[in-house]
């Protein structure tokens, strides 16, 4: 029989950002119950989350090694059956790596890990264990992406010709991270808890991951110029790709924090030799569709004909917009649909089993190192 | 100590529309547990909904009767705090009065109730019992919508001289409800189940709630114009006001359920006489504020200075879209803080004290009351 | 064979607003020379705009009177062949009457004349004398505006059901007229100068044109609340109007002077049993299609498969807005293909016979004076 | 004293498309009288053309040459002022020249010439003639162009950081020069009429003059991806473009003939330290400046204090949207301008001596040269 699936968290603990997102999506569908958690390296503070949580004291944890290590010892029907991982960068590897072990799923924060190495073990791991991984590349989730996949996949389009993605922040426009309040900026600035990139691991592998998502294609090769803009920062701020696709494709990425007065312009434009569209993450129930010789089209969550895939990751009827939350709720929903699956012993339906792979966090990881490395490279275009 | 509340749940099986809404709406906040409910009155559907949602069979009831007298024998620490009604209009009067006089808070759909009898007897039960009752006039919980009304309040557009509010919908564009398989199409329709209003009770009173509730005005007048467009159908489908508010302000109201291909255009213009304002449901994130002799302003949930109010409904930051699901959630939230508060024997905080009351809904009916009267005369003016 | 045809204009001198958007929209197409005027009732104004505008000074004249007498005794191949009138409203019928009955045609400023008498013997005239009569009511000269009428006359929306159209602007939302320097906001507010009517004269009329030209239905009944809003204004700023249409549809239009931010946001929304459209002024080469139950459509100025009508009000390829003085020129260029058509002694060609006629203009007035009443009248329903 | 000024035209008989644009930009002001031409190298043709402009048949000339030599044999008070070269490319060198020689002003169409030594050569020749020469990259002239300009001239962004500039279009997505009927794409695309660049001589050069014009920066630096995407194409058709500027601000400049269902979407977003701001061909009486802690702002043509150049462009009040055809006028109404003066012996008012000269057509031809080297080198980064 069915059942709520229970999650352990690591990190996210008062004053973070990412932890409460995880929270809420896992909540959404109601298929995920929090039951424990290691939420602070600072005990008190872990403590006091677990309060919020209204979780039992026993279950929340000072390190994730204690909770991974006492959850395996509890039972079978109380335990927890994932760990949800919302720390910074250099902190997914360890928890993720012991946690498989230990015969937990895991849903893991982008990117990756710390670095390629990390990266490739973990690969390794799940592949070893058997057990299921998804990385919150949350914005995949949205109906509309899925739409725009799903018709690119169905040959609406043609042969897919262009692309330009960007992702264009302002937040880091100035040295935000000389202010110790400002811990977002802080971890995510520095390179020993980031990685090598900045805007790049930030935000331009979101830009990489939904266009080869929503294309089905792999990016063969590119041209980078990568920037730190604002003087005194450590890493890049600003990033501007051309792009080959391996079907011949052209593109262009960008990504930048450092663009006044954006918050979070996720878009991505794709032409056909058919037909186009365009699609932005600050009104993601709206996707526009081109024609050459006839009026564009603006496709709506819930309106008309749209694919199964659509359907399935909207909640709500036509008109009542559903957002960010809802779109990250789709990883969350289908992760558990698969781990109940699991549990069950049976075959999930395969419209849940679609959500960013340890595989795609890989590649992501390889997007990131190469990008870099074209930055600095005179060479012009950089096989990746 | 604080502690998640309990509901229960009257209505909202499988294969209805808004009581699925209800259950993410309290989930997302993670302070409210769906213990109970009589989700149908068919008592397999209600059992199977009940497993659905991983709910103890034995608290799976077959009426809303059994319901609220079985959870009141259950120990304090195990039933339920309040319910939670999403049943059609004609269902909400019985469990909400019961729940009432057997100690019970209540969230309950709108509009309040069946007829003005009802709404009135339910006045006066919340005020005899002094139960929390929440009416969900869902649109009021949107960030936007609490930074228009703060503004307002403050006096930043000065004295409001026009107010515009609309809400055109197609989906009864044709007579749907002779379609069997159309159950929301059919109770909606049907005078039996709505009361004496169709388009103007499901719609008209959200618009007509939502600019009184941003303006801080109250309707004086109105001279409307209700139609039935629809060949065959029993209720009004179609209307268009003329009001005057208490200070004197002029204004528009139009709701219409035959505008085809709106889904649901819920907008808002107000002028002051130093600024005005507009807000659209659909793009919700965005309030766009103008001013006659310098540039129209974007304000955009998340950024910059933005009132106490409005900071507080949103979770996420700017360029994350929030949307329908969290704003319906504020509603929950601020109901689950208030029972919060009320079992904890400790006063709320003020920013929570926000959210549709039973006075509202007692509002909306008597407007709605007022609209179909004022529709049929041939008096321009139908005070109210 | 054809030639440009010859011009004169009565007002529009140094200082004046609307006489210049004449002389430009005339000249757009280069079909029409200005070559004589009475630009102003100061000869000194008069003579230095003829000066401005590069005329021979013999033909700039102190008065209309003076210049329709001088120039009908030109010999025909010099003078004029019409005039067009850009004078306050109070201004229009005595040049209008008198160039028609010494054989001129005539361009005229909307609406009409300063009265409902006046309007009635404009009507009579044209009719005796058969002269082209065109009143520029220029919103109806835009691709978009022509295409909107063509699909409703073709079925394309089935049977209208319902209109909205709307004209706000924000610019009369003080005591403008107080200031000596702000002419037109002086002449447009003065009952003397404007007529009965303010707003409802000045913006009000164009919305009546504008739904009954896109729709081909005529308003049958009016309900209307029209108000005063700035103290110390003497005519109407602000008008809020029910309708019912020849066919049974249902309206709403508004038109406001004081809707603070706004500049010219002339919108119509029609809604028919197949399809719905809407339009706007400020961005007026898109016209939304829309459906019930696939996506709606945006037609473009420019863009595949528009009625022929369409395609000839648009002088550029798709994606080079077009816009009000290309509109306004519209309807100059279809009165000069008519004054040429009748100077050749031929058919013109039935696309160029496509502009606001003098009864369209007999039917504005109307339109005021019946509003006007609705807004002073107990009376629900005032018939028109 | 002042008179109109009189034009030739070379190029633009019955069936070409930019003659016609250029006519009506040369009267919408009224400062412009056409008076002769050369229409087309089809003597047949030009005569027809004659006609349709109710031109003097005997200034209907069959060659530039002819019309040249005819027109500086007539009296100083009749013969032409200037030339305007509307012909394809490959045909700009010749009539330019020849008419800089005889004392005739000129204005051509962009690009500037078929090469980069016919460029050179015209810029020696204005020099040492001194006529006013005007090239019609149009979009310079639109009023929120210049509001843009302005602001960052007077350093409301602060020092720019990041310019992304494109402009793609769709109409080259198939092999359309394989139709006989289409003449417009034949010339475009055949290296014997355009010269060495498809889309990044025809749009390409258009996005390099917008971002330079309004940053004042200049590009130091590029790295170009040029791809010819419809098989069988001569040229070019889609173009991305890294840049970096003179004061280290970064760039991504794309133009595309193959983007499905794009129009003339030229836009360009510019980021600053202080402030950002983005604007669209399509919607051109739109600015929006972008902040990072506040609200943005909709900057509007006509709206508030705007800077005077932004002013002098346009000729309606706020809300009559301007579109293309006086964007492209403001470059005739300030070429007039200055002629006039030139024609007095005055000084003109600074505020018109601002439009494309023939140096920013040879800085254009460059920027087309040096991107087609990047595109064919394997260099990262090549000096402009």
């Amino acid at each position: 029989m069915s059942r709520k699936i229970r999650m352990g968290m690591v990190g996210g603990g008062r004053g973070a950002f990412i932890g409460g997102v995880h929270r809420i999506a896992a909540a959404i569908d109601q298929q995920i119950e929090l039951v424990c958690g290691a939420f602070s390296s600072n005990p008190e503070k872990s403590r006091l989350s677990g309060e919020d949580f209204f979780l039992d004291p026993s279950r929340v944890y000072g390190t994730y090694e204690e909770m991974i290590k006492k959850e395996s010892e509890l039972p079978e029907d109380v335990r927890m059956d994932f760990i949800s991982i919302v720390t910074p960068n250099h902190m997914h590897y360890g928890p993720a790596k012991m946690a498989l072990e230990h015969g937990f799923h895991v849903v893991c924060d982008k990117p990756l890990a710390f670095d390629l190495e990390e990266s490739r073990d973990l690969v390794d791991t799940v592949n070893r264990t058997g057990m299921i991984f998804a990385l919150t590349h949350n914005y995949t989730g949205y109906p509309m992406v899925k739409q725009a996949r799903a018709m690119i996949k169905n040959g609406d389009l043609g042969k897919i010709r262009k692309v330009v993605v960007e992702y264009p922040q302002g937040w880091l426009a100035t040295l935000l991270e000389a202010d110790t309040e400002q811990k977002q900026a802080a971890w995510r600035t520095d390179p020993s808890k980031s990685g090598i990139a900045g805007s790049m691991g930030d935000i331009g592998t979101h830009a990489e991951n939904l266009a080869e998502y929503i294309t089905g294609l792999k990016i063969a090769e590119m041209c980078a110029d990568i920037s730190t803009i604002v003087d005194g920062r450590q890493l890049d701020d600003d990033g501007n790709v051309l792009l080959r696709f391996d079907n011949g494709a052209r593109g262009i990425l960008f990504a930048s924090q450092i663009s006044v007065g954006e918050e979070n312009s996720l878009a991505i434009r794709i032409y056909g030799e058919k037909a186009g569209l365009e699609w932005h993450q600050m009104e993601p129930n709206t996707l526009i569709v081109k024609y050459q010789n006839k009026a564009n089209e603006i496709y709506r969550t819930g309106v008309g004909e749209l694919y199964p895939e659509t359907v399935a990751a909207a909640r709500t009827p036509a008109g009542h917009p559903e957002g960010y939350l809802e779109a990250f709720a789709n990883i969350y929903r289908n992760f558990s649909k698969c781990v109940q699956a699991r549990i069950a012993g049976v075959e999930v339906d395969p419209i849940y089993n679609d959500y960013p792979t340890v595989e795609d966090g890989l590649r992501g990881m390889e997007f990131i190192y190469k990008v870099i490395e074209s930055g600095k490279s005179d060479q012009k275009w950089i096989k990746m």
